[in-house]
């Protein structure tokens, strides 16, 4: 593997989930990410995951029940972590919600983020680049989506990046970082204070200052700890209504915010992107 | 719910998930356990997931993708904890492969352990009363499963309480714990120095003495690192050969010790104990 060493790999539903390492020019770490390789020899669409704050590269893989489905389509999983880690930054690990495990999935640009910061950097080049190199995926055919800081990152990277990213969902989205607390404490420190510098890091602004994707599928728990005050989704839905944005928004009554409620939807996603992936080849 | 608390409930697949605490008279300790409860009115024939070393109650719901299936199906899943824990017992938390989080499905009788180490009265008595007081469980269709010492757990409670537990099987468990070194570690400190007094903790040694139940689904990884040195699936292959116990024995190239080889034969362990227990009814 080119620049990449393998930290473990496991037998799955005829594949394999492996843990790999590699430097990345982004952040100037090292930084570890996972993948689900089906079996065959592909070339695999593929669909990267996104995770929320607190998470890792494993959480989905471990969690969300998803190998099964992506066994049955021939889907390849790739899974990145939520930030650089293990770096010597006054705060980085003083809060779960802004810096170590909270990365935001943007390219700061504030001292003392943005030296190594750079998640969006990472995941649409570095990441790309080294599953491009060493796995047999069809880099034409890759689906995004993520959950809750995640589901935010695949929402905005989705919005940005459409040539790489053919189809994008999301699970209990941040869906306007902007206009609520996770978002307005990480946003000024990673990205300053003046807030049109937010706007590209911010699903609704992205959708109000022009940029769409193919139809998108968010899922949202109705008994989300986190529904009202930080993810905001009515405000997605107004942006995407307003914007001509195809969006499929599905409320789940009694649905919470962790990946029970993720395993539950996780089949409905993976078909979405294969559904998605595959009309456009 | 009777004498029950519960610590956390999530909605899952329809149905829920949820951890409960209740005070057991085997151990002298608060007990935790998880359920899996399907959508619908029950009564519903249930499972009993019995965990590895190391593990706790929420481990199969987590790790094993196994909720899916259960929905489907219509089958509770029921976890215990794998040992009482937060005793001030000297060394019993000095080793990951004995006392707390490794209590080996028996009841001790030797001290310091005798007095709360009873994981099989807990398990047979307490567990199950609670959950057939406070569940909608079909008592008649409860089957017994198992992962490496919760696979011994599932075979030697199996054995010995084919009222109880009308289905069995096992993924790449310790099949005869008497001649392996975890065993030989474990059941002298249980049970005392007579190995006599070990037969009834031993898969092996109890279908030697007699004892028998429904046929029997057992797999097992080949890249599985503790095969041949702890687990020794060829002595119960020759034991049930020997003693007329119907076995399905599955092998699985490349497959290790791990959740990501359960959560790819999960399926295939739900669909036995639901067929086995639907037949009984």
């Amino acid at each position: 593997m080119t620049g990449l060493s393998e930290v473990e790999k496991h037998r799955a539903y005829g594949g394999t989930v492996g843990r790999y390492r590699h430097g990345s020019a982004s952040t100037g770490t090292t930084m570890t990410f996972s993948v689900f390789e089906p079996s065959g020899q592909g070339p695999f669409p593929a669909v990267v995951y996104l995770a929320g704050l607190t998470c890792d590269d494993t959480t989905f893989l471990i969690k969300a029940g998803a190998q099964r489905r992506a066994a049955e389509l021939g889907l390849m999983l790739i899974a990145p972590d939520t930030s650089p880690r293990g770096l010597d930054i006054p705060g980085i690990r003083e809060s779960w919600d802004f810096g170590e495990a909270a990365g935001f999935y943007l390219d700061a640009t504030e001292a003392p983020w943005a030296t190594n910061f750079r998640m969006e950097s990472y995941v649409t080049r570095d990441l790309m680049t080294a599953v491009a190199v060493n796995f047999p995926i069809d880099m034409a055919l890759v689906g995004l989506m993520g959950h809750s800081m995640g589901g935010h990152g695949a929402l905005t990277l989705g919005l940005k990046h459409p040539a790489l990213f053919k189809t994008v969902s999301a699970l209990a989205p941040i869906s306007a970082p902007s206009q609520v607390p996770w978002g307005q404490k990480a946003l000024p420190r990673f990205l300053g204070k003046d807030e049109r510098a937010w706007r590209s890091a911010d699903a609704v602004a992205l959708l109000e200052d022009g940029r769409t994707t193919t139809r998108l599928l968010v899922d949202q728990g109705l008994e989300d700890q986190f529904l009202s005050v930080q993810l905001r989704p009515e405000l997605l839905q107004a942006a995407c209504n307003k914007a001509g944005q195809e969006l499929i928004f599905r409320e789940h009554h009694g649905y919470d915010h962790g990946y029970y409620f993720i395993q539950t939807v996780i089949d409905d996603h993976l078909d979405h992107h294969f559904a998605g992936l595959t009309r456009v080849s």
